[in-house]
């Protein structure tokens, strides 16, 4: 953070230290200098600092999940005229360290890294330039954090998340995507607001193919412990798997309306990124379907690496355990499908 | 919130009433609705769907602040994104009623209305316009919630504070604009960033007129209760006047810097105004320097009705008292200048 | 909030009118007085100031629940200690009204009375006792905050709600217990820790009769949208009936084991019922578990009027609606084996 | 936390792993076990589980301060009542780890070790029964978390806090005492209070000796940058130098007035400590009058060892500076008076 030079001038040195306000406790002691206890504070870096990226470190800040945050993008001008605006905010907040650059030297030691850089919302024919944007950044970043949890957001999330486990070098428990995790929430959400209830109270997942391929675990939705399609079975007879597919798709949708409506999305996904920011910091243990190598589950092939979202508990250490969810044999054909286009099209990447 | 027709289709009922999950307590008694309790909900609305209203939004939202958000745009489609973004994030956070229209009715019976509307930041230039603006939407805010109170965000804040107060007909303790509290917030970060201390325990005001006229008053500055000037003055036998002005103009173009870099400013400006909301609506008595009307404040004459920014108590009944802080004559005299400046202005717009 | 009275002498007028802090923005208009928006903020009155009642306001006070608290006891100088306390760790918290004493008239106007008067912990033995106290403080707590919601948390809980609605004389659905609420959150960590994953994922409930004679929902436990007795008869072929029978037992018991150990109960079912306020004042629509009306549910009699505890959606106005949950028969036998023996008991009470 | 047998007896194997639920994300790669993320942690230690250490622990939990809290009091039974309470608790709160027994091994690793043992309010007679509390607790604390800062909340504090800087060997800036801290609160929320204000508006210091001998420093008063004395100055022409002294004493003897009204003070030390422990914890800088090696400030003799409140800017790694306030010489007498038989004191103690 920039010192004010004219504060300088008018007689304050930095830290107060020369200017009559604060001395140390004992001269011969020596104060404990905070870079002897920075091992144990907690840094955040966001590669990116487009709509995506500066609604999650804005949130990220909101909360207090972090004591430093590393902002990087390629636009020098648009990357400071962002800090500035989050550095001008300090007097609202938890005090917060906030660094930012082009160069991903500012990442350096975090503790999550999460990648959100790339040419915006559409999610599937990017994928050359993506890839090459992640060869220049993933490396780097690996190198300034070798212990950093890796969390992508770029789309088409699950392919990259694959190349970036690959460009990291790290273990697979440490690298993961945003996958269907909003997704879930809207599916939530949806439900929720319609029966009235508070979406705390809704377990509902998404898993899957991020985007047109995802697939809705109808079977495991469940309000307050009650079965939904079990209630609707018994109070109607039936239910109507076409308005289940309706459903589905109206989920899936509602990303493309947000874009076609306000030109992109911001506000879900940066709280739906901080959600899962305070699970893995704080090692809640918490369960999300997030993009994960889903090779061996629901017998997609086990020489196919490939990453979906399953449900996987999350803590400090990354993915925990990935839940082995029942699923119809549908479903699972579903999954078994988007793996092998994934597996396919990934081959033809050349990592 | 639109109910997802397909789930009715499903055979869930709205409310889950008749689809089997819940059922009222006892028939014959009758079930307390929502609406019987509605009038100690808390509620807000945000006039303006642009960058600056929708951080105020959303960091109002994150932050828990309400128990229902009005959202208003002339844009159909923008606030419609913007509305439904949000509502995918209600999985994170507590459960807010969000409703959105382009008609102002959708603000009926708010607590507080905030206008942030009007083509944004450039301050000086867009006066007769914003004036215009405001005849369409105040007297129709203050029509639908004759007891909120009124805060003004848009730009020339003070005089646009004074244009609300005359075509809301509220009170003046109803009726504020947001200011000189964000730049005294700066000022605050700037000093206490400097020294590394936490801003809160700096206190540090800017007041007079929002912009280039506006006063640091140097002379109330401490830090920890101690007076900073003083301090200044014993380490260093004295202190440059000029680059305490130099600081003061520092502060007041850090909102230039941004808008050069970034093209507009959102997130400062989002926190510092849901801070006054909380203020507000949590009835908390603190101290910001808020635009009010300062009639016979430092010598402003009697006839001059003129809003500027002065430390102000704020409660839920909106401004509960206004500090007659010691100023110098130097000071003095710059706020009674804008005082005169803003009274002549104010006189052309024909209210 | 007594005011200092040395602080008055020194020439402090209260409010900082006299006292050249404050003044009001202008002679002629007025300020708003606080009274005349004292109806929108927020007010909760916990009747017992015993270990209980205390855990439960400083958890309501921490989290900002409510914008006045009213503390009542019979004891006077318990009751002062613990006000002042209070009042001694403002500095700490958002700005709460804090008023007590032993006369209920403290408690008018409250949208939420909470009741934790009555002889510590043993549940069964104190009925008549706990009766005659109620006659007390209900009918008055009622004349005092007719609009209020009635939360009894006192035991034993289901009768005395029961007690306390039909001393009321208020809509069922604003008079619930704190009933099993607690009972399962102590399920769910219990299950949760087990697992090592986060007790939000685990949806689990206790219903029935808080004691002894509980129902633990086996049937509708679920992990991440996963039922768990239909897991653990996939892994395993069966489940030992016995097994959970433990560890409902184990679940009931350990609100003995803690008495036993520190002589009460108190950080636990604090939290527990700021859960609830927060739900209730919030209006949330969360569902949890307490002690509402259940004539009509699983057979209970339509002529027996007992309370016990099914899952129940809460909001502002109260009750909302109860889960209308699939039991197996085993299950709803003793849910009505409990509603015969609570009836029989209640009808010799005399009310 | 104890895993619950009869849950394993059932089929469910810990961490879900064997219970169909969860699976690592590949086999030949291995998880991250937690425990390789474990440094990152934050761990806080309370010695003593009385009522004010399981106030500080309750509101640390409630506020999320840390991911793992250590409890260690010499009564078992009475602790693992504590313990059992506080874990029942869990579903309320965001996931923390919490560990304790008799063995202050338990403390092992801490970020924070808080000492609250001792024999309870009563400030004056208590020391050498203290000190030898001290001599069993303080080196084994120190060996267990050799990099821990060390906060003292028993009474005397001030003396036991250079007792405990002694018994540790630790550096003087990782050592100190709650000393003042609460007290300055109580005289902000006094002055707050009586003008109606927000107790964040308030600058106000109390320092030197915990206890009758403090110093109100009210030269430093200010209310939102205003200085209380001028202004009473200017608006009264002089004032009442008894009527501060009242004021002071009314501030020392709140603490007497609840232990006299309730037999013990918990809820204001708790949340005043947990306050501390956030702005050492989070690293934010603030400024905390508490009680820290004083030699050399305000004339205190360079011989003299003794820890005396003064305003204290703290961070992770615990007092990074003291504040050179300026004190009237009246005020600087009772300091070196204080720290004079503070010293004296100290010499007969054999340390």
């Amino acid at each position: 953070m920039k010192k004010a030079s004219s504060l300088s001038e008018l007689g304050f040195d930095a830290n107060g230290a020369a200017s009559g306000f604060f001395r140390p406790v004992a001269a011969d002691d020596g104060l404990c200098t905070p870079t002897s206890h920075r091992r144990r504070l907690t840094k955040v870096s966001v590669v990116g600092a487009g709509n995506v990226g500066m609604a999650i470190a804005q949130t990220i800040l909101t909360r207090g999940l972090a004591d430093e945050i590393a902002l990087v993008d390629a636009l020098p001008d648009k990357l400071r005229g962002e800090t500035l605006d989050l550095q001008h905010a300090a007097a609202f907040l938890p005090r917060t360290r906030l660094v930012s650059g082009t160069d991903l030297a500012v990442t350096g030691d975090s503790d999550l890294a999460i990648v959100t850089a790339g040419p915006g919302e559409t999610r599937l024919d990017l994928l050359q330039r993506n890839v090459a944007l992640f060869k220049k950044i993933v490396p780097a970043l690996a190198e300034h954090s070798p212990d950093a949890v890796l969390l992508v957001v770029s789309n088409p999330v699950d392919i990259l998340t694959y190349v970036a486990w690959k460009l990291s070098g790290f273990p697979v428990s440490r690298v993961m995507g945003s996958g269907t995790n909003l997704d879930s929430s809207r599916f939530r959400f949806l439900l929720a607001d319609h029966l009235d209830v508070n979406g705390q109270d809704v377990q509902a997942y998404m898993v899957g193919e991020h985007g047109d391929s995802s697939v809705a675990v109808w079977s495991t939705v469940s309000v307050a412990g009650m079965p939904v399609l079990k209630s609707l079975q018994e109070s109607h007879g039936s239910f109507d798997e076409e308005a289940l597919e309706g459903i589905r798709r109206a989920v899936v949708n509602s990303t493309y309306e947000v874009i076609s409506l306000k030109g992109y999305t911001s506000w879900a996904i940066g709280y739906s990124v901080a959600n899962l920011v305070s699970s893995i910091l704080r090692d809640q243990r918490r369960i999300h379907p997030v993009s994960v190598l889903a090779t061996g589950f629901h017998g997609i092939a086990d020489d196919h690496e490939v990453f979906l979202s399953l449900p996987a508990r999350l803590g400090r250490g990354g993915v925990l355990g990935v839940a082995d969810m029942e699923l119809t044999e549908e479903e699972a054909t579903r999954l078994r499908h988007s793996a092998k286009t994934l597996w396919e099209n990934s081959q033809l990447l050349g990592l």
